[in-house]
């Protein structure tokens, strides 16, 4: 999928919202247990109660392994009701993955040729060569971590190299790289301030940030200093969204979840003018 | 497998070598590909005509994962047949994982528990939350990536942090997390002058070291600066060994590599009078 069909797709649903789909068995209705694929069945409802309402679904891939075959059964399963029944959706793999040169280059064949996804998260730490082989794939998008919205991310995220944080030297050196243009990055909700600094070196990219809701990010305030002229950020939520409910109203209750955050992305676009 | 397994292995086979699982149907054996599961005949063979000079094998998760419910497949069967077969041998899932808390939790139940690895590689850049999770399980290893074989290390992994290395940085703070005694780093053969200073901040920690052969690190330096009184060195050979011939005496040819650099090894283990 281009970058302009997520951007008309966001200005036509007015939301930029991603689904996360973290579909643990111990948190999903007990109702759903009997059926034969309780994970994929879960997530045919929760998107056919979202889709209008969000751009996009960000299966994470460490639920499906969790479930061996059964989960990556599941995963396939997933991925093909979206492509035939919401093939306008941007699809994210949630996998933080990132190996020498010819282990990426099959990490990116499992996601983006053999399950069609549109993009994947990947992880910085082992440089250049790691993740060039996940741009050279046309029309598909490659998220890397840069200032992730957990504890952890104090670590080594904002830790001072040369007098400027991490983050900042990952932002900068990717831009560098070899079909740069096929990059978006991870930025967490929690760290609202450090969007202003950030959008100064990636003005243009699409940025996707987990951490509002559950984990306290503000959606008015990574709108204020982390949006452009033409959105440039997916906002995701997964339990928020997901586990509203676990009983048998578990998906209309997804659905007025998701619809809270897509009138206020409405209200937020409206504001800053953006059709 | 606890540690002293692992080392009294090493000792018993005079051997520290881990042979790298990365099946690339396009590089094995043309005869096996008429067979129902390619990718695992491949592993079986090489597995039980290198058995007895390795310590470990590594399947590269990514070569799997891009065959889908096929690689998973043949995944599950490998570890069956190395459980049931060859219960010694200790085995690392390379997968390169690391996320927020609770994701990386379904990653060590996926690695840890369905798969029953004794081990998996993971990365450090979403710091202490997205380790600990890994960390938790008894008598199995989380291997963390310090510093990689790979051009790319040079981006981030080596620059400098308060004067000193990003690589020794996550080195000293990994030390400090809860239970990481069970913590392993790799550590690229390519870089074998860096070992002196790795062993100064962990001593007595094991390192998995990739880059020996084909990407050009050499045994006997990465032993002398790298190893301990407990060897402290898991050396592994990927493409080097299982590729060394794609004719039909891909096994035997295989074995011959192995058994060269188990005969280095137990040279070196007799120079460092280690019985």
């Amino acid at each position: 999928m281009t970058t302009q069909h997520l951007i008309d797709q966001i200005k036509t649903k007015k939301s930029f919202l991603t689904v996360g789909l973290d579909v643990d068995l111990n948190k999903i209705p007990k109702h759903l247990l009997d059926l034969e694929d309780p994970i994929f069945e879960f997530n045919k409802a929760i998107i056919d109660a979202t889709h209008d309402l969000c751009v996009a679904y960000k299966p994470n891939i460490a639920f499906f392994e969790a479930y061996g075959i059964k989960g990556w059964m599941a995963l396939q399963k997933t991925m093909h009701y979206l492509h035939t029944t919401y093939p306008e959706i941007f699809t994210i793999a949630d996998a933080k993955r990132g190996d020498i040169g010819n282990t990426s280059t099959m990490y990116a064949k499992a996601f983006f040729e053999d399950l069609e996804f549109d993009s994947v998260t990947v992880a910085p730490y082992m440089g250049k060569d790691s993740v060039e082989p996940f741009l050279a794939f046309e029309n598909k998008h490659t998220i890397m971590l840069a200032l992730t919205s957990n504890e952890g991310a104090f670590d080594f995220q904002t830790i001072k190299v040369d007098g400027k944080e991490l983050y900042k030297r990952v932002l900068e050196t990717a831009k560098t790289w070899k079909n740069s243009q096929n990059l978006m990055y991870v930025v967490g909700a929690t760290k609202a301030e450090y969007f202003t600094e950030i959008r100064k070196i990636v003005p243009d990219s699409f940025l996707l940030v987990p951490g509002v809701g559950a984990q306290g990010g503000s959606l008015s305030e990574v709108c204020k200093y982390g949006m452009n002229a033409q959105i440039g950020l997916l906002i995701n939520s997964s339990r928020g969204i997901i586990y509203a409910s676990n009983g048998v109203d578990f998906a209309s209750r997804a659905r007025q979840e998701a619809l809270k955050m897509q009138q206020e992305m409405a209200q937020i676009m409206a504001l800053h003018l953006i059709k």
